[in-house]
């Protein structure tokens, strides 16, 4: 029994295959700086500040990961994440005082960035002359709250991005955030929003170069990316408050699936979402409840991470005081 | 001999694949739209204009296509191209004097864009006031240029821009661009830069909820996307002039390889470039010739794809009189 800790994979095998995950992913590039920024921002926000305590601090992961197919890639699996979620939640943990560190796929949506075109440098804006440029009255609000907000966001020490693109990236960057915010025990909290692969391939038994097409079909083995939940949960960061997400285009097996997760992995919360009802209602799933929440249509401000955020901030309060007993 | 028209598969079998491909794909949503824009944009640059003859008009693709893994799309194979080389291609295009279709994957490189940041609206700009928009001085010519430029070539009817995401959306539109273009005969160029899937997962046989991640590795079997090029030089439009790419990371089969696409589907020129170099060095390959082009330093336009253009604008030119005669 022991040896299983609650999983089906005995703990043995499920730390080897994290090793050959880790020894065999390319070094991420820019470690240092990463690591220095981390190290920064927390020691930062977990200081009293002029005006009270030290603040919480939230890492939404964002966005999803890919999975390359080839060393020198060309081809990978992406996973389908627009990123909606993760910048909106931003939003509503800086509104709640919380310091964020946002874990976002390269490319994704910003916090404040959401009601913006696709391309707002070229849709929003209008050259006038030499030292003029004009934004479109249509966009006028979005784009001077976008620039706005972040840039007082970030000034202010409460918000550092950080862009992965590879499942590798992201699984070394999630655990030097989990090692840094270990210091801060359970004021921390992992917010785990990003559509993270399943499955990959071994960097090792990757093939060199381009993947050829001859003459057949194309017949790939991928295996599965080793369950870092549980080892984050267990070992990374033990008294961080961890919320992990559950999106399935089946609801018919959704809330089963949370339910697994939660046990298995150990989390605090599990929020159920359906692919199709996703921005309208999630499912949040603890040991011994099922929270629905909901879009409040009647509100200007209606997105459903509102509702979802204020939820877990005040389930995050109880935990951080039932810690400090 | 005659039934498999040069190719390892009989031509009925090429057809037969083709319609497979279109019948199962899931129809353009915008289709009407993108029909209505081509035709306009084909018959306003086919028309002399004030100062001269008709426009030439090229359909630069550009970025990569995805394939869906799941109907409900979750996951889906990528591939990997930033779209640099189509919009650098496109701005030379648009010197030389053409209209150019810009086909490309959405979130990929545009046209004058090439030298701003990832987030240029977040990265460059600053609100000074409620009337005033700064850009930093480090970026304001980059900002100015791409906005200036973009929507001058838009307002004067010479750049229309089409994106792209699937494999599915790709072929179709790009089937919809030749049928257009097939009007103006020789006066149609094809570049086809983009990175285009070689195997998909058939819209029919596709898992329709989301892959599971049970136990074991995820085997998975594509077919190959039918050979299209063939066809749109054959029956879509016989008459354009059609330059298709070759990438490759292995250099030892490049060549080896473009010269193989140049016989296989007919096209007038291939340019040949390897992952690594791509940026410094292509070779045009046609039926008699393998002509380097190099990007010049000692310009300051120094992109290797001013020379590519001047060269290919110069070919059609020559292909344009012959067809005259």
């Amino acid at each position: 029994m022991a040896l299983t800790d609650g999983l089906e994979i005995p703990k043995q095998v499920l730390d080897a295959e994290i090793k050959s995950f880790y020894d065999s992913a390319p070094p991420l590039k820019n470690r240092d700086d990463v690591s220095e920024k981390l190290e920064a921002f927390v020691k930062k926000n977990s200081q009293p500040s002029g005006n009270g305590g030290a603040r919480r601090v939230v890492c939404v992961t964002s966005g999803g990961t890919t999975v390359p197919l080839e060393q020198r890639c060309v081809r990978y699996i992406d996973n389908f994440s627009s990123g909606h979620r993760g910048a909106a939640s931003t939003e509503y943990f800086l509104k709640a005082g919380y310091a964020v560190i946002f874990l976002y796929r390269r490319g994704t949506c910003q916090p404040y960035c959401r009601s913006l075109p696709d391309d707002p440098l070229l849709e929003c804006l209008e050259i006038l002359d030499e030292s003029n440029i004009q934004v479109h009255q249509s966009h006028s609000q979005a784009v001077r709250s976008a620039i706005t907000k972040t840039h007082a966001a970030v000034a202010d020490g409460l918000l550092l991005k950080l862009p992965f693109t590879t499942i590798f990236e992201y699984l070394q960057m999630l655990q030097m955030v989990a090692f840094t915010i270990r210091s801060i025990g359970p004021h921390a909290m992992l917010y785990l929003a990003a559509a993270v692969s399943d499955f990959y391939v071994p960097w090792k038994s990757m093939a060199e170069h381009k993947i050829q097409s001859g003459s057949g079909p194309l017949d790939m083995r991928l295996v599965q990316v080793p369950k870092m939940l549980l080892v984050l949960r267990k070992e990374w960061a033990p008294m961080a408050f961890c919320i992990s997400f559950k999106l399935e285009t089946d609801s018919k097996i959704l809330l089963e699936k949370a339910d697994m997760a939660l046990w298995k992995y150990k989390m605090h919360m599990v929020v159920a979402n359906e692919l199709l009802s996703r921005k309208e209602e999630v499912v949040v799933v603890t040991s011994n409840e099922k929270i629905s929440v909901r879009r409040n249509k009647s509100l200007s401000v209606d997105d459903v991470e509102s509702p979802l955020v204020e939820l877990l901030v005040e389930r995050h309060s109880a935990y951080v005081e039932n810690s400090d007993l």
